[in-house]
């Protein structure tokens, strides 16, 4: 039954009549009898503020009609919250290169799909859904061709889980080198992802058992390949083609990518076409050309899968500090956690550069292989240099190295899965630049080792 | 300490290179075996079907360069999927009017800002945040004015909540006008909202204990007022900044507007420029011309609040439907699933127009005061006709009703709340269309009175 009768009240419409009259004559007096109260407490609307005090420019005209923009597009005055294109990972062009996103304004664990960070090995392909197949082959008992409408037949799943390319904070590698966050650490963005599991599929088509190993190959120029082994591909690897309630964008391989939950971005192939089951790894040029690190043995991690377990400070940033905040002035420290193992347990939060720590807050939803928001309020005192530094836990029972215990690892020529604490250090006039901590680590040139001073 | 050494294995960079060449050895074979094998099994990308027997257009060039759109846009092939504007609510113009949401295009429980539904009494304004001024007063001991700046070093909290107008679904009331799922449920949207609850500023702010309601007032040229009482500004009323992960739109109130999570969509006054608190409601302008119901005994229900347990069938839809199944073809059917008042705990789906119900599935996070999505997957029956509805069930013990049931309780003047289960046909050609099932209802025009048959 309906719900009115038990959660309204009735009132009579006379009498409310009566009351708005009253409420217009109390509004007569208001100016007055605000004027005679303390209501500036802050000295930057102080009394007197035009912006309080006279009928704002906005509200003196109509606004725009509904049908303005029937796809809406954010406030003129936020044009400086984009992506930036980089010409860092281009090979001569900004076609196969990546654009990074604004993390420094992100809120939630939502990244909009206008601010998406986007990577690719041939520009973005823009294909027709009405042209698009997928075929998928190789050791399946009914291989298969779909269009997009019969894909999407399939039962369907939305799960939010970030992507983040491995390269992530790898250019700081041997130190800052921009004092940014979005360029440091923007090679990641979150949404939450329509499609199907894979193994829902692979129902239908009867896997046969010496399938070890997928290649996935996108219909792009580049046609970037990758294998993927076979129980990631029955775990929880989705094709997707829904991204925040709407269509894939472009960027992000419209009309369908593959979803692998926590593991390398350029894995999860965008415009695909095709997907093809074998024995054995499949060896794709960005196997090899890429993706692959040299380690101090001479030998190379190939086939790298999960991001590790990682966290940053988001707010303060160099790009949006605390120039304007007064001694004494109350604010919110925040940032992100996630880990492609599993889910996030615990942020560990320090103002001395990882000396000491205390707990973090994890704020809203705390998803596996998603971002974890975390904050700490903190009392801002003028003229303190601080570093601001979080070391994040997950359930896998991972939590982040230090830069010195990741290099004594990885060696100095890896550029990828850096997912070392990294330092964000308030300068005497609130302005924040990046910088490194590795205070204990000694690298002998000569021979190439690398020690932890007293724990070598 | 990192993860690198546990997760990934070590190749030898030469045996790859060796697979790699195996790899092509076998691509070049590849052809004349697929051409041998029944990849083909449906009958629309049948053998020979261009788009997999050629290379694709947008495979031959490059695609688009990284910086082409630092604010990303849908694909141009989308671009049915948008806002829809009608006069249906306009005061003579599309300035105070709604633009409804394309839910039929919807995925998961968010929707991109891009496609939220819009509803404004002035038309949308353009705030400047810089000149964007908060006045907090009345019945507090430090009355206040924040900066948008300020206003943020508050503890945020993001949470993802659905907006709805009390009105979607209104137009219905009598039966079917529109054929189209956007028009007839379009009047809602979700999205993941950043901000700071109002009982944290108030802490600061001091509230007197004889304040009981609160006025809400926008800075557009409506001056949108509503008051809301002080249980629910306690309770988890938020003032909002963020909207999935980046500023509010303008059409949602740019820089800054109330949530009432689960409450009509018109409470939460956008474009914020005061709260007051007082003893009494306000009556405010819309309290009054609007968001009232006229009931059979002559008084007329105000201060409506939450949004009732409601639920609609989204897959299939008048705008896409199942003209193109086959008999005997699986597919999944799809809807939402909502309560202002608390977490869906079921739903109940039909093909016989509510005689018979079945539970649905409900997918991925249910969350209090959220969309939740539900499904179920269904053999087509080429030619049947069936009556898709739905009836959802929440925690707080609600259930949807029939049209008659609610006829009986609300009356036939009544626009707002409408929450009785819906009905869509799916017809012999697979369209779909809106149709009201209304079978036990008697309606006496002469004295105004109705009954259920059998039940009076």
């Amino acid at each position: 039954m309906s719900n009115n009768e038990i959660k309204n009240s009735e009132l009579d419409v006379q009498t409310e009549q009566t009351n708005r009259r009253d409420f217009f004559k109390k509004a007569a007096l208001g100016v007055g009898a605000l004027a005679g109260t303390s209501l500036f407490a802050n000295e930057a609307a102080g009394e007197g503020d035009p912006n309080i005090m006279h009928h704002v420019k906005w509200g003196q005209t109509w606004g725009d009609p509904v049908d303005k923009n029937l796809y809406g597009i954010p406030s003129a005055y936020e044009h400086n919250n984009t992506r930036r294109g980089t010409k860092l990972l281009a090979s001569g062009n900004l076609r196969a290169s990546i654009a990074v996103a604004p993390i420094h304004e992100s809120q939630g664990i939502i990244t909009p799909n206008g601010l998406f960070f986007s990577r690719s090995h041939g520009g973005t392909a823009h294909v027709d859904p009405n042209e698009y197949r997928l075929m998928i082959h190789g050791l399946v008992e009914k291989p298969i061709v779909l269009t997009l409408e019969e894909l999407k037949r399939y039962p369907s799943v939305s799960r939010t889980h970030f992507i983040e390319c491995p390269a992530n904070g790898g250019q700081e590698w041997r130190g800052p080198q921009f004092n940014s966050l979005q360029f440091a650490k923007g090679f990641m963005s979150s949404a939450e992802w329509t499609g199907v599991y894979l193994k829902d599929i692979l129902k239908d088509l009867g896997l046969k058992p010496t399938a070890k190993w997928m290649l996935a190959e996108g219909s792009d120029n580049s046609e970037m390949g990758r294998t993927i082994p076979i129980d990631k591909v029955l775990d929880d690897a989705m094709l997707v083609w829904g991204q925040n309630g709407e269509a894939l964008r472009p960027e992000q391989g419209y009309p369908v990518r593959i979803m692998l939950p926590g593991w390398e971005g350029n894995l999860m192939v965008k415009w695909l076409k095709r997907l093809k089951f074998s024995n054995e790894p499949f060896f794709a040029k960005e196997e090899t050309s890429k993706y692959t690190a040299l380690k101090p043995s001479g030998k190379a991690i190939q086939h790298f899968y999960a991001n590790e377990v990682n966290s940053t400070v988001t707010h303060p940033s160099p790009e949006i500090d605390w120039s304007n905040l007064k001694d004494g002035d109350r604010v919110e420290i925040q940032g992100l956690a996630w880990s492609g193992m599993g889910t996030i347990t615990a942020v560990d939060f320090s103002i001395d550069g990882g000396k000491n720590y205390v707990k973090a807050n994890l704020k809203g939803l705390v998803l596996p292989k998603s971002w974890t928001r975390w904050s700490i309020m903190h009392t801002y005192k003028k003229g303190q240099v601080i570093q601001l530094a979080s070391r994040a836990i997950d359930d896998a029972g991972y939590i982040q190295p230090t830069v010195d215990q990741e290099t004594l690892i990885t060696g100095v020529e890896a550029v990828y899965h850096r997912n070392a604490v990294e330092t964000w250090e308030v300068q005497p006039d609130g302005k924040v630049r990046h910088v490194m901590v590795r205070s204990q680590l000694k690298y002998d040139k000569e021979t190439g080792t690398m020690s932890i001073e007293g724990k070598a």
